[in-house]
């Protein structure tokens, strides 16, 4: 069948299906751990083992001993239910009652993305936990959620990019059963779900993929060690192990979209590409199931290639992340100017990214020390997914200070509304909406001594660059993940009364209305000062204000009879329509020092 | 100005700019060495080194100093004369009085390359005894010659693969003014010069490169060691050297074209790759100076995207060395299964080679255990070059055996007419022409013990793969290089007399007649015995049968009346346009075993 991956598949009736590709051993027997027998596997072909074996229950906890001798879990394991170093329970995935038969997804044009972390966005710190806070969420008025990567790691405490069972949902999180309770729940709600994927390295502890095959390349030292082999002998394979994961996400779990990690660490020669070809076998999936599923690639490259088509070339994606946008809006805003915000600080910056997708196509970043990019076309910039926050510009600073802790609240609004009302897709990492000062700092729970002291050590290399006091909090210490938890996360008045949280509901109000990856949109304005962008659409004209200086500033409007819909210098913030005021704007106005405000044409001419 | 190398430009009168880029250095001078004289250089923005010096003369010896101690020659030195291990000396590349403002070089379809390497070629070894032989390449009807690479390398003996200084033309084979020399002399015979270039790594002795700055990536580990820096920090500056170095052999060498070596070594996750830089620049270069310049990649990647243009993310090569068509041919005429042969071997692959270029074009490749490939469009199949022999195909096998020893004479002038009658452009290996017996073995002239060890122990790994009797010689030995040196070079009556030459004079002139690359070609045959091309241009419509079975076939001919023109199981082959013969073929002939057949279409009706 397309897409089956490898594993245990329950078939019903006590019968279960074991496959695992283990080149790298003779013999591979399942060993069922509660009645402790072992069953030896078929080579079907070359290092491919299978076996069918009947009177197996869902939850039974088992392992591969390969060659008579090591027993291991299963690379392609469900769920570890006793963590990475555990046996690997068997799943029936298709268990669950769905109940989002009419759901299809949401339009890119559509997508305002909420980004959150599992461990710390709920005081349980678990899938289920989340289901409660969705009607918030959905009165937000975002529409998918994001999770941050939830294959199995070791312990209870990680971000999740040190995963090393691709196919395995967190057991602390609650299992892949969460998982698929938590989606289901979503689109009931009508919300999307995207899920944040690794496929450019495995985590330090319990990765168990080296010695089953050849997995990991030793062409290429990627930034998180050992890079993964997707273009040498027995890549083939590889591949499929991945690509399958990507679709099962897709298929069982019916998740609408992958965000894939730091695709600049996946490194690949081969004439078709291995992340073309999941982009492409996603899409089919997609396809198949009526459904409208993306895949949004995170990537240093400034590279068009990562968006263009297959038939141009391309890697197909959906979607990047735009970490330029970011860098330009907060290199101004705080005025920082360490590591890689040395390549960003004014206000021109910004405007290019609004603009033109990356501030950096092709010109010398002395970041960098050599040039980077290439100009993306004005199509492919709206597939930009953008951001003021999300989990590595807060959590990899040495204090993970969130952009609340850092401006004022001026600057901190008018990042709000330029992200929210951009013409990209915009994505809010948990909290920033009503203004969040817990600190998201990294945090891990290694059990292996001397890994948590490279990781610690580590951690504070990554430090070197910026000229940043104090000490760097321990990675391994429960209180950095204590820390690190939303203060206000459940239905807290406090919270939900907050002016920062108006100010977001109406942000996303607005920019459901007027719609900005709709419109036909022009960016101008002064670059030492302000931008606009005006954004047109069938009857309506929208004329957006970003002052980016401290002053109050007399910007020239467009010919035209202009009402105030938004002005983040405001006390209170309407949501769209809004009643028709009185006051209009001709030729000009005096706008507020770091404010976002945004006016709608009433009538009058224009010319162009 | 545009793609100015560094190094030492003389610039007349005495007065003699030197630059060097030396970001590992806080001061550099240069070391006039004949006058014992130290010259600061003064540091023209980070990392840039220059001064200009009066009272230099050209053949001046100079060394760098750099933080007033170590003395290293220039790494963009035009001539070593002596040695990797000596200082570098000034040459004034603009004295050189240039014959060929004529000249304007070749078309692609018209290209027929004879490759050689210019210590075995002549028993001089030089690059002004090849001059001696022009007037018999050219009566050969070969319209290029292509020197395997003569950038300065360790000792005497070496196929030129482990040059360290790429700007600088071997001492031992005369050094800048004779390579000048030569591509003057080919140009006024009407030849064309291509030069083989290495930009993927550097020889193991004499390397000063990484003395000077980070030349070298710690990203990749490529097949010869550590890979160069082509996108990290500093890339520009190393990518710009290498750029540089391809347009001082167009510009100030007057070279045709360049053959690069083993692309795949080329490790680049830039937006803008290197290689489609420096295409495009070459090119530019070619459009000024108004002459036709050819970049030609050797790629192991079957990818198309070498040969896409820039504008549809290609590199924009115009050329690829096609190994399959090799291999395919190769694995039918000799049975060889060992290595990388064990993925070809049917005389189906040989079709597909010449009806699709690449064999491997997606398919599962048994030897890579990979799949392997992507699909080329039949436009740029015709953008390939292709051949039964060549340095590495012969002197990559453990006794050097040239396929005249490997195979019978009929089978032997099959792969000759299967090349020069293809679809594609022909390159020949040097001696192939008359039958050359002597081996071509692999050698170097390493002054390193430890190397000198280490080189012999990876050329024995090398042939672990391949079930060769015999002892692997020793590279380093003088008797190697001796064995490997031509055995008839000279206007020797042996060689010129030679059956086996009259063939290829035959094939070569019928290749121009018929002229296979600007023809409407159609491909068919039965897949286990024969295969048929046919070429149709203009009033032209050729019919070739290449025969790859022992046994006499009969073979059906497209509708028409047809006269044999060329039959390699014949005693002798005429030329073109040849005398008109009074028996003609109608419908189906009886062709020989192991022969290849060239018929053209004399008039009948044909509905196609």
């Amino acid at each position: 069948m397309f897409g089956t991956r490898e594993g245990a598949h329950y078939l019903g009736e006590g019968h279960c299906r074991f496959s695992v590709w283990a080149p790298h051993h003779k013999s591979v027997e399942v060993h069922l751990i509660d009645e402790d027998s072992f069953f030896p596997m078929r080579e079907e072909k070359k290092g491919h083992f299978l076996l069918e074996i009947e009177g197996v229950r869902p939850q039974d906890l088992y392992t591969y001993r390969v060659d008579g001798a090591r027993q291991l879990p299963d690379p392609t394991s469900l769920h570890q239910p006793y963590g990475v170093h555990g046996p690997s329970a068997v799943v029936d995935t298709r268990r669950f009652c769905w109940q989002d038969h009419e759901w299809s997804g949401i339009d890119w044009e559509d997508l305002i993305i909420y980004q959150l972390h599992v461990g710390t966005f709920t005081p349980e710190g678990t899938l289920d936990a989340i289901i409660s806070q969705l009607p918030y969420l959905s009165s937000l008025g975002i529409t998918a959620i994001q999770l941050m990567p939830v294959a199995q790691f070791a312990g209870t405490r990680n971000w999740g990019y040190d995963g090393v069972f691709p196919y395995a949902v967190q057991d602390s999180y609650g299992g892949p059963a969460a998982l698929q309770r938590l989606v289901n729940a979503c689109h009931e709600q009508g919300l999307a779900i995207f899920l944040d994927v690794v496929y450019n390295h495995l985590g330090p502890e319990g990765n168990v993929l080296p010695q089953y095959g050849p997995y990991f390349s030793d062409k290429y030292c990627g930034p998180w060690g050992r890079a993964l082999n997707f273009d040498g002998p027995h890549s083939d394979e590889v591949r499929r192990y991945f690509v399958n994961n990507a679709i099962h996400w897709v298929r069982d779990f019916h998740v609408d979209g992958l965000r894939l990690d730091a695709i600049h660490g996946v490194f690949d020669q081969s004439a078709v590409p291995f992340l073309q070809e999941l982009t492409k076998e996603v899409r089919c999936v997609a396809h198949t199931n009526r459904r409208r599923v993306w895949v949004i690639a995170e990537s240093d490259l400034n590279d068009p290639r990562v968006l263009l088509p297959a038939s141009d070339q391309g890697l197909g994606m959906d979607g990047q992340w735009n970490d330029d946008f970011h860098h330009a809006l907060h290199a101004v805003l705080t005025g920082e100017s360490d590591g890689y915000y040395r390549d960003f600080g004014q206000i021109e910056h910004i405007r290019q990214a609004l603009d033109c997708g990356y501030v950096y196509s092709g010109q010398y970043s002395p970041y960098r020390q050599r040039r980077h990019g290439a100009p993306l076309g004005p199509d492919l910039c709206r597939r930009l997914v953008v951001f003021s926050q999300n989990h590595d510009q807060v959590g990899n600073r040495q204090q993970g200070e969130r952009l609340a802790e850092l401006v004022s609240q001026e600057k901190y609004y008018l990042a709000a509304g330029a992200v929210l009302l951009s013409p990209f897709v915009p994505l809010l990492f948990m909290g920033e909406e009503y203004g969040e000062k817990a600190p998201f700092l990294y945090f891990t729970s290694h059990s292996d001594d001397e890994l948590i002291e490279r990781v610690r050590q580590g951690r504070q290399r990554e430090f070197s660059d910026f000229s940043w006091p104090g000490d760097t909090p321990d990675p391994q210490a429960t209180e950095t993940f204590r820390r690190s938890c939303l203060r206000l996360p459940h239905g807290h008045k406090e919270r939900d009364q907050s002016k920062c949280l108006q100010l977001y509901r109406s942000l996303v109000a607005w920019r459901s209305y007027l719609r900005p990856l709709r419109a036909q949109v022009s960016v101008g304005g002064d670059p030492q000062m302000h931008i606009w962008l005006r954004f047109r659409r069938d009857e309506q004209d929208f004329f957006l204000i970003l002052n980016y200086v401290p002053e109050r500033l007399a910007v020239t409007f467009p010919p035209g009879r202009w009402q105030k819909r938004l002005d983040t210098s405001n006390d209170s913030w309407p949501l769209p329509p809004g009643k028709k005021g009185d006051r209009f704007v001709f030729d000009s106005e005096r706008v507020e020092g770091y404010s976002l405000q945004l006016y709608e044409k009433m009538g009058g001419t224009d010319p162009a």
